[in-house]
């Protein structure tokens, strides 16, 4: 991707005070870009750059600032621009705004917002984390079913340029229950003359405000959407719902799943942006709970201390056991839990998926068993035995892994509870106490300790 | 969500054989249901219902059909219907069925194009692998700067049926360069004599046929794009990325890191619908290679076979230690393979975010330490000098780890490699190496071994 602006030059201007210059520049440039160099400023700098851009282009740019710059803008212009930037940001990025910063703040801005822009923000305030209301913007392009194409275009000119996307509109009847759909190549390909009620499509993908993003953003994958309505439970149109907002939120559910899976609370904020202590206080729960279970491993080694006290040579292939069994355990996992969340497995598929992993888990446990067997035989001549107890473990503890890598997810999400947490770090606690068991056991029995 | 199709009813309908009534509810739905509706039934039944769709929607939703459908399908139609669904088929549509299908396929799928598309199609098939070029569509509208506002509302009207977005016109000069970029929302708002040359964007964001399709996604995301035109090395428009591509490219992308940081290849194909002897293939190598590095750890722990003669309940804490080691570094490598993903981290802040996972890894070492230290001394009252080797071992071995598990992400990307390689596995099969040797040796020089 070829760089769309010159930081240095514009550095350059800034520093040198070629204010009138940087303006002209700053005034063509996209708006993503010009939040990219005001992130690179210090305080003072930023209200100088901030307010040199024409009011317009000035909410646009600061929709895009992360909140810390966000806060520091606040704090330093006068309620009257306040005012004015609030009223212009779309009501979602002002709802994601104010839900990260501190209250004062928060109270500031909402005392310098127009009253009905103020009630819509407590409004969507309210909506569940991460619900298909907590995503939702209120700017959408609302029709009649009694209008003509021709009033149609008239009303998108007139009212469409502060609405976050106008190529699909929504119909509604007087209460503002949703009747239909029609996008603006709908009214692009008829003649003027024709009524929005006979051209619109009734079969209305939608969303209700309580329902989980993650649904949302399936649907909008699912449909190839550009934007989906929501709707309350009286199915009145409450918002909409694009998909440059859709796109964030896949983004920030596979990178939820990517941390639970590694054993850690998501964090809110990126990690450069996320303090240690914050980070050690995501990390250390599930460190602690994954340590306590594996002392109970120790606990099964300790029972057979006899036995490696006689054979300390049965020590040395616990790693290579554990780490197989492990490893085994968490490619099934992540395969499952994977597959339910781009919603390709449900649990309904437990016996297809069970017997899939077992049939695998037999190929791939005799490949690593042949490979073992052949290094043991060549190092220890003369122990068979031994080499059969490794070799027989190994393939009874991969076989069983990946039944308990495939089993836990699906469990989890037939109780309701995140699949993402039955991942790889838990999975092979289990798979340690388990293949430990089952080596010594053998050993036991086939080395007659 | 809602379903918006009952699967039953309609089922039923077939199976009753009341065509007409089912050919109407067909005709009424979305094409990605009546997609998921013929993927249930049979090979007979498929052709039936699908022979029921009008033209136009038939193509429509040949394309949301899976590639084992699309080939059956294939198989069982005319050559003349097969003419007419390929030269209705979006190309990007087309080039993702002709990469999955066999050759034989292929070559009747071409021969009944028409000669443009055929054209078109082998260009494209013609792309590198995840590349711009080979996700992009040649459906967009083109203007020129000449044309006035009235006269590109014409020519959309005329042409745009086909496209698959018109909401963003792409306008070039005489040799197809790219010079701007004007939205059909600008066109509304404009007065219909203006001319394009004068309200188009001439800061057009766009991506080279060659670039990594990542880099395009990257774009979607920063940028709130809908759609991305793709030129080639003269800067001539070849094509365009349409917004809800990039949706599959997102998810597809994840999926690759999700099975890359669980040791395995990643999979074309979804789960269920991959064998079993591909599953157990793509898991095989990495399985065998993490197996034969793990026995280097054997190798170490042989070497100590004389300390845990004499003191067998050190062997206990071996899987406490080597869990832990491996857990607390696959936390680091994947905030760190997961930043990396999403363009939050370059390889220029290893040195940062080295002092922040030091930092991390003290406290966490120092929490687990300490919580394992009292359970110690209260279970071996009287053994200061082991409980001391443990709990010294078990804090190194977290801040080691930590460290290489954010170090080893950020050299791979610095090699050019999939940082994702990196993941927890491999780091967990060399943090296990590391602590071994700090256990023992801290236990040879603690404990006079």
């Amino acid at each position: 991707m070829q760089e769309n602006f010159n930081m240095e030059e514009l550095m350059d201007l800034l520093l040198t005070r070629q204010f009138r210059k940087l303006k002209d520049i700053l005034t063509e440039m996209n708006e993503v870009d010009i939040a990219t160099f005001i992130e690179e400023l210090d305080s003072e700098k930023t209200v100088v750059v901030f307010r040199m851009l024409p009011k317009e282009l000035a909410s646009d740019v600061f929709a895009c600032l992360e909140v810390d710059k966000q806060e520091h803008i606040i704090n330093s212009i006068t309620d009257y621009e306040l005012g004015t930037i609030v009223d212009d940001l779309f009501v979602d990025d002002a709802v994601d705004m104010l839900e990260e910063l501190p209250a004062n703040v928060v109270k500031r801005v909402l005392k310098n917002a127009r009253p009905d822009t103020r009630k819509l923000i407590n409004q969507f305030l309210n909506y569940p984390e991460n619900s298909a209301g907590s995503i939702m913007t209120a700017e959408y392009v609302g029709l009649k079913q009694s209008m003509t194409v021709e009033q149609a275009f008239a009303y998108i000119r007139k009212n469409g340029v502060d609405k976050e996307t106008i190529y699909t509109c929504y119909v509604m009847d007087a209460k503002r229950r949703l009747e239909g759909v029609v996008t603006v190549k709908d009214l692009l390909m008829n003649p003027y003359e024709e009524i929005i009620g006979n051209i619109m499509d009734t079969h209305v993908i939608k969303a209700f405000t309580t329902e989980d993003q993650e649904e949302v953003a399936d649907s909008f994958q699912k449909y190839d959407l550009l934007s989906l309505p929501v709707v309350d439970h009286e199915e009145r149109l409450v918002g909409i719902v694009t998909v440059d907002d859709v796109v964030d939120v896949m983004e920030q559910e596979a990178t939820e799943d990517f941390e639970k899976m590694a054993a850690m609370l998501p964090s809110e904020k990126p990690y450069l942006k996320t303090g240690v202590f914050q980070l050690a206080k995501n990390r250390i729960a599930w460190l602690l709970i994954l340590m306590i279970s594996s002392m109970i491993t120790g606990g099964i080694l300790a029972k057979y201390e006899a036995a490696f006290a006689v054979i300390p040579l049965l020590v040395t292939f616990i790693p290579m056991l554990t780490d197989t069994g492990g490893n085994a355990g968490s490619q099934s996992s992540t395969m499952i839990i994977r597959g339910m969340a781009v919603g390709e497995i449900e649990p309904g598929d437990l016996f297809k998926v069970l017997w899939k992993e077992l049939r695998v888990g037999i190929i791939v446990g005799a490949i690593l068993g042949f490979v073992n067997y052949v290094r043991l035989v060549i190092l220890y001549p003369g122990k068979e035995m031994l080499c059969l107890t490794v070799v027989l473990s190994l393939m009874v503890t991969v076989v069983i892994a990946k039944t308990i890598g495939c089993v836990l997810p699906i469990a989890a999400k037939v109780f309701h509870m995140d699949p993402a947490i039955m991942a790889a770090p838990l999975i092979t606690t289990i798979v340690d106490a388990v293949s430990l068991i089952i080596y010594f056991q053998l050993a036991c029995s086939l080395l007659g300790l």
